[in-house]
């Protein structure tokens, strides 16, 4: 089969893998019609993460099951099904207090390389939720961005505690800052500021819901969110970016007492502790526990409540995995869906 | 009147101060019947924190008013009253929302010397809670502890979400962190592991509800904790301390999805964010906002339902401070009250 590997920072290359197989009983494998790039697969792109190549790449998925293995009870072959980056049991008792993410057994998708023709998924009846039928074609974007990105902006803002008379402000204008916006929006807050210096950026955050942008960036940035919450700084902020900046520029932008929730990943962050003491804000956040989240997330792309595909504007073969990436990497495209 | 002054590291004395008086029409004019030694006080004593002395000390403080400022409403004098190391307004929207240690009109305590005969307590109204009638005796050092170590050890209880069902552990056994098991135990806490290596805390720990000891620490202690709790973590766990070493200790015992409520005052802490990211925790903390709680503990105390009076086991006269900062410094009182 097709799929893309990373040979080195910027070397990027879609070529024959092995087809997988079944591997444990519990393992399905899956034939997908999408797949994508994500935000956090430019770290090693760009060498800020450490590249042991030739390895797969890709840990964003959606898929026909073609088969399973002999333990698997409630995922069936020909079923459409919508599955995270970390595989989970979702029995244990870390996944049942709603942190599949840190599941005991989890296993981590992006070893295995969703950027591909086929996949194979652990732990399927724990990790692998089923639409209601197959979707029709507009559908799938959306369910692919459920699958991660859409998953990751709403537990950053459920970690903010976005909801009704809130004012919630997102760090980070990437797929899952923007899709952080839809789900405060969705979550019922009050007042949304969106903080994006890119117009086509700006233009999707309002579509989202967001009430308000904010092009300033660092401590003119915390300034001007001071400046809309008489002064306060606003009670939710959803940090999506996970450098020192951004997460300082979040802490400070959050009022005593409020909360940041953190999904960006972090890279090279040093919080002060003396500072954040001070600042008596409540911080949450790390991989999204996206499996929480994904029945009700494919209730509302499946009643088209929520078009959160928008976020790909640039649709690629597999084969030109590398155009994606370097899209991307120059801001050119927010979300890139891959066509295995 | 007779006061408590740093000069310098390890030279506390005290001295003839100037009587105060109102200054301001919310003010009021306490006369404290009992003061004590905070374990905070002890970063400026050990040149921790720098000291620009010669300056006045002490922020724990019961006391009978005197006098109030025209505008004062709700407090008379001839009330017995207990307050916080930050006066408040208790009315802006950061007090409303339970952060009166942020209140946007704060005072610290600290600069006006609590360990005096007398205090000028600003924002009378909003920071003084009275008692239901002058106090017998034996209540004041409790009603003097729910001035900051009770407050303090309750918030970080309240911040690690601690409750029924809940396994807490509390890194640290000074007075702050004795009183988090108090106030754990309060909150309902199935299981209360105390972090401490020194036999008479221990007893003290177990008396207020622990129902486990721990004397390891560092990575030791958290393997402990993980031993203790099915190789998970604590759910909650409050830090009480404030060096590096603590603040680690208490978010690698923390489960994923797990509540740090970290209290003690952040010395020269820098916090790992990709460590954090990856713990999944919950972070919150900060100088405890003990206005929120004082109406609670005061009924608790009053009941005689608690007794955290107990966490002072050195009496001296206001006129030995000194000898009181070193029996702390050296370990040898859990917390010292001071007569006046």
């Amino acid at each position: 089969m097709r799929g893309a590997v990373i040979y080195a920072p910027g070397d990027i290359r879609v070529e024959e893998r092995e087809r997988p197989a079944i591997v444990d009983t519990t393992d399905a494998i899956l034939r997908l019609p999408a797949t994508c790039v994500c935000g956090s697969d430019l770290w090693p792109y760009r060498g800020i993460e450490t590249v042991n190549g030739p390895a797969p790449m890709g840990h964003e998925y959606v898929g026909i099951v073609e088969q399973v293995g002999s333990e698997v009870t409630t995922i069936r072959p020909g079923q459409f099904v919508v599955g995270s980056f970390f595989a989970s049991d979702n029995t244990c008792e870390i996944c049942r207090a709603g942190y599949q993410s840190c599941c005991i057994h989890r296993e981590p998708i992006g070893a295995l390389g969703a950027q591909a023709e086929y996949l194979r998924v652990p732990l399927a009846d724990g990790t692998l939720v089923a639409t209601p039928d197959v979707p029709e074609a507009d559908l799938v974007p959306s369910l692919l961005a459920a699958s991660d990105v859409l998953g990751t902006g709403w537990f950053g803002a459920v970690a903010a505690e976005a909801g009704p008379g809130k004012t919630v402000a997102v760090v980070g204008d990437g797929a899952v800052g923007l899709l952080a916006v839809m789900a405060a929006t969705q979550l019922g807050a009050e007042r949304i500021i969106a903080m994006s210096r890119h117009e086509p950026r700006q233009k999707l955050a309002l579509e989202f819901g967001a009430t308000d942008i904010v092009v300033e960036r660092g401590d003119e940035g915390v300034a001007r969110i001071k400046d809309l919450t008489g002064g306060l700084g606003a009670q939710c902020v959803i940090e999506a970016v996970g450098t020192q900046e951004s997460m300082m520029q979040a802490i400070r932008a959050t009022r005593p007492g409020g909360h940041v929730g953190f999904v960006g990943v972090s890279h090279g962050v040093d919080l002060p502790g003396q500072e954040l003491f001070f600042s008596e804000v409540h911080l949450h956040g790390g991989p999204a526990p996206v499996r929480r989240f994904l029945p009700e997330l494919i209730d509302l792309i499946w009643s088209r409540t929520i078009d959160p595909g928008k976020v790909f504007d640039l649709e690629l073969p597999l084969d030109e995995a590398a155009a994606g990436y370097r899209a991307m990497d120059e801001r050119r495209a927010i979300k890139v869906l891959l066509r295995p």
